[in-house]
């Protein structure tokens, strides 16, 4: 029996939280590739909060998924098939062909990977797109230096596990925050972090008690009531690197956000970014550091892998609502 | 008969808007310069907004004026005697002198300046801390580039007509805010700006037809209203110069802010700076580049020139309600 390609499609835009009806699968023909494109086998599918924003018709930074199109992805896996120089037969790859089996790509959202250097999923969290977004967001905006105190939230995530990790490196002291005793006691015990404050807790007195002398580099991937809490503890010359705003993704309202006084006053640095933007061609220098880090035991992971592209959509549903635990990849059989 | 020094202190400190019983005006005698110091005669003073923050108690950037301490402030004026060594008497010098006539001031305050350059007062305006804070806000934040649009509120102020005209020697197109149509004719017609939003009348409608394609760089100088309107049309990337919030400086209540979703989504960056922080040391290169821009023609500024350092704070007082017209200085007797 040949094989079948298996693909998730976007079957309706979600009002509020996505429920499983939103998303179709469907099994349909191993494609063809054409001249120049590649044809790659997806091993291991990463899923990830910004997918939430794809799913909306919302003006943003990334055309939003088409009503019936494959919904999109990062996956590492192998070539099939090549009509493209510098592909070949087997090679290992990373790139963004969407939660599906079989995709037809160009190699330039292609990169051939060492399938010696780690695990094949690493090169979707630590040292994949969440990796890179860590690396870049704190090169580029958060600057932590020797000293300073850096707050990470979502601190046991796919990119906040990293964020610290490498803030730690930099000789920073880091506070993570995070869901529940059990990701609090990882990200210090497993991570390294000097604490991790349970959102779900007290956090005005976990910032008191261990952010005493307010916070230099804030880590955003959840705004909400962290970033509440956060704001007013900025430093001076504090800066706040904005990767990310779970808490208030499924919002069907706007909250106000802080008054910015506060900017000028203290000279904060409050900065967005997209690794898209200008993060990839910085991929084999990123790799480079990580898999140093990685060999030299510095860099820890921890990934929640769910087996199967049919459990995609129910896995990217808790994935919203903090059921994870670590990076959240799919295994595709 | 002697002269004698004339000094305005802070009395109380204001709740909301400062009243002229918050000051004190009194005579003492001219002060005997120490050892390593310089007694100087101050010839104008220099009113800005800021001066607002040092009247409170609050937590800020600068300590706040004593009660019953002389009232913050730049100076332009002549050295009247020296002990320092590179200050003779005769010399033009501009520095932090406060509200005062005399004042006896270390070299690290004092910068020398060339008389024959321009007019006394304007090294405290187009030359001085207004003119230093737009060329470095704009250097370090701001970065317009050629065809950017760049939107500056509080545009006929002291700080603002320097902005936006340094954007449009960049290239850019400039759209001030202004308030009151005799400010926005002038920024228009004098300053070369490429429209003037009246921020009494319809500011929404005003953004619509002058901002169609969005907003590259916005010059933050008052928060409030101009601010929850510009804040939705920032363009991807766009910059956010957080220069001062004049429009609630006398709040005693926070307002909100704007949800910082947007942040992450258009890649903004939202910066506060003080010129102090890093801006004097460039003074002598943003000295010699404003001066070039004088001499070609492409500079222009206006000055609210109040008679009588007795009347500093009606003048002050009326600064906060918008009612000067032109950089706000007070010629001493």
């Amino acid at each position: 029996m040949a094989e079948t390609n298996l693909q998730v499609l976007l079957r309706r835009r979600p009002v509020g939280a996505p429920v499983p009806e939103d998303f179709e699968i469907v099994e349909t023909p191993v494609p063809t590739p054409g001249p120049g494109e590649v044809l790659v086998r997806a091993r291991f599918l990463s899923l990830d909060p910004y997918m939430r924003g794809r799913m909306s018709e919302a003006k943003s930074y990334a055309q939003p998924v088409p009503l019936g199109g494959v919904m999109e992805g990062q996956t590492a896996g192998e070539v099939v098939a090549s009509n493209a120089p510098g592909f070949a037969p087997g090679d290992t790859v990373l790139g963004g062909s969407g939660w599906q089996r079989f995709s037809c790509v160009t190699p330039a959202r292609l990169f051939k990977i060492d399938p010696g250097e780690a695990p094949l999923s690493a090169s979707l969290g630590v040292l994949g797109m969440p990796g890179l977004t860590a690396w870049v967001g704190l090169e580029d905006i958060g600057t932590p230096k020797a000293g300073e105190t850096v707050v990470v939230s979502a601190a046991s995530g796919a990119v906040g596990q990293v964020a610290g990790q490498i803030a730690k490196i930099r000789g920073c002291t880091v506070v993570g925050v995070a869901g529940g005793e059990k990701k609090c006691r990882f990200v210090t015990e497993e991570l390294g972090f000097d604490a991790c404050i349970d959102h779900r807790g007290d956090l005005r007195a976990g910032f008191d008690v261990h952010c005493p002398g307010g916070i230099d580099v804030y880590w955003e991937n959840v705004g909400g009531d962290v970033q509440r809490e956060v704001f007013p503890r900025m430093n001076d010359f504090g800066r706040m690197v904005m990767c990310g705003m779970i808490a208030e993704y499924n919002d069907t309202q706007v909250r106000p956000g802080p008054n910015l006084m506060a900017v000028v006053r203290k000279r904060l640095r409050i900065q967005g970014f997209i690794v898209s933007d200008n993060g990839w061609p910085r991929y084999p220098q990123f790799r480079r550091e990580m898999v140093g880090w990685m060999k030299e035991g510095r860099m820890q992971w921890r990934e929640d892998v769910v087996d199967g592209l049919r459990r995609a959509p129910e896995a990217f549903i808790g994935l919203l609502k903090g059921e994870n635990f670590g990076k959240l990849v799919v295994r595709i059989g």
